[in-house]
């Protein structure tokens, strides 16, 4: 047990577990890391947070988070260097958001330097565990969830904010195929959509489930009034590139801010690339995809960075799109994995030391 | 260690907590018997249950119950009558709805004998905690939830149904006040509103506290697209008495079915109370309460069988309802609990004996 300057407790394994992980054939979020950092809010205070050994963490099984799905969390990477410099990418922005979805779920908000002087503490300690293999990276699943007491329908006292490190592969393989969703929906006005609440993505499950039954991986959500707009794909931002117009969906309370897809835009400018911020229709889209000005539509986040998408089905019709020789996505993805593996400079200062 | 005619094996504590209760001074949902129910899925089938001492679980930090909030629930009540022989109302309902929620939430069905044959021989174990001051009962609290690992985005492999019992007093005490929410929204269309997802709660909890800042207790929730129609009561469904007739809000997508407001209708009938199912708009309960024929609004739920709501609030505007010497809400929550304590004829085959 040693005490670090941030008085984080740090209390190392026994024995280390990397030398039984195959870092060649990883998947997504499968395997973690030796260590995991805790912190609990409890008598209206968040605690210190301690690092530990990633072990099974013990619940009542009144705790809120089995009753009433008060939970949230956060995606993110580390990445190292041909230096071996570990860099996080935009790190206060999954701080911020963390916040912004806590606000919304009624989960007191964690202090910044909790969550920053943790998580650089945490992956500096298990800094031999970042992948090395292209396309491989260390994802971190920053997360809270309610662990008061009780069947009353509110709000919990106590909570744990958890920090765990998964040495990941990518999140799809091979071409996605995706379905424009008209029976079920992500989200509602006024609803929680854009806080990453738990909730939001079991509600996803089913339906993706039947997508994946007709031959598609993913559901491309539309609103839920008319199914006129679209607005994300699967847990990813979508972006629609008609003719050389690269378009995206306004963020609103039914559409998460991804941070990918906010990375996008300026470095979409950077290149000379139009770019639109505004409400894509389902029909346009079609349109376009018949009469060829659509070129590209692919999905942005964290977990998959760009997700080129091959083909989208509406109405029992599949429309391929074109295979292109330099793509938006290609380019754009590059970029952006640059900037992260400090390849590049870093033009809007988005990358943050470890 | 016993076991029974199904199998279900018994453990039972080694000693008894009820002599720690105070039962005249039950909260709702805050003291948990001597025993619980476990039942585990895995490898695509749901095991055996077991009965066995109230205790912690322990998890993975990678369940996923922590992330994507994959967990449903149903509520229930157990009571005793004169001659001590035990009750359930209408359960083979819940196990229904169970499994409604369940396919929405992609989470596995469970078989009705292992959630029937569970529940009874739980309930006999612990059938002292069953309380016997009146307004009090022994609350039941089913559940499900996923505890597959890992931090894709999908269903989960594993899961835990559990069945906890908490001897109860009344959810809500006093005079409710609520509030017609215009911001924010409880469910979408195609949404998963109308199962008992754990999300679905924590969503409210932030209106919820904005409302209770301002002097309300709940919420009342109206549709997302205009926040034209009133939909539920906070927790519960919700019941408008306009002149002599008595509205309830259909069923749909985003409305749970509720079991109170499901046998509500048939009783209202055999009362002589004219019923209608049928969409209400804010402008016309704003239109009664202001001419006066607005008589009474009660919200519908098993934990709080019916909860008369005595003051609406809407557009910074308090609307008082009359106090009634004999209004539908007493007269009809007294025919239910008649019949859920075997005080009064089964006239619809409701009661269930344990």
């Amino acid at each position: 047990m040693e005490t670090t300057m941030q008085n984080i407790s740090i209390e190392k394994t026994e024995k280390t577990k990397i030398d039984q992980v195959d870092f060649d054939n990883l998947a997504f979020g499968s395997v973690f890391t030796d260590h995991m950092l805790v912190c609990d809010y409890r008598n209206g205070a968040w605690e210190v947070p301690q690092i530990m050994p990633y072990q099974a963490i013990s619940l009542e099984p009144s705790a809120k988070i089995f009753h009433y799905g008060q939970s949230i969390f956060e995606g993110m990477k580390a990445y190292k260097d041909a230096d071996e410099k570990i860099w996080l990418f935009r790190p206060l922005e999954n701080h911020k958001r963390l916040n912004i979805s806590a606000k919304r779920m009624a989960i007191p908000e964690l202090p910044e330097e909790f969550f920053m002087d943790g998580l650089k503490q945490l992956i500096k300690l298990d800094e031999n565990w970042i992948p090395k293999k292209e396309g491989s990276a260390l994802y971190i699943r920053p997360f809270i969830f309610a662990t008061g007491k009780g069947f009353h329908a509110s709000p919990a006292d106590e909570y744990k904010f958890i920090i765990c490190l998964a040495p990941s592969g990518p999140y799809f393989s091979g071409k996605v195929k995706v379905l424009i969703e008209e029976k079920y929906s992500r989200s509602a006005n006024g609803g929680v959509g854009f806080a990453k609440a738990g909730g939001n993505y079991a509600g996803q499950f089913f339906p993706t489930q039947l997508a994946v039954k007709k031959g598609y991986q993913q559901v491309i959500w539309t609103d839920d009034h008319n199914h006129e707009f679209i607005e994300e794909a699967g847990a990813m931002n979508i972006f629609v590139r008609i003719n050389d117009t690269l378009i995206t969906a306004p963020i609103s309370d039914r559409i998460l801010d991804g941070i990918t897809r906010k990375s996008i835009l300026p470095i979409a400018e950077d290149e000379g690339i139009t770019t639109e911020v505004r409400k894509i229709t389902v029909g346009e889209v079609v349109e376009a995809a018949k009469n060829g000005s659509l070129k590209e539509m692919f999905g942005a986040g964290t977990a998959a960075v760009i997700s080129p998408i091959a083909t989208f089905g509406y109405r029992e019709v599949d429309y391929d799109l074109p295979e292109l020789e330099s793509s938006f996505a290609s380019r754009l993805k590059k970029r952006i994995i640059d900037i992260q593996y400090n390849r590049a400079e870093d033009l809007f200062g988005w990358r943050h030391g470890v």
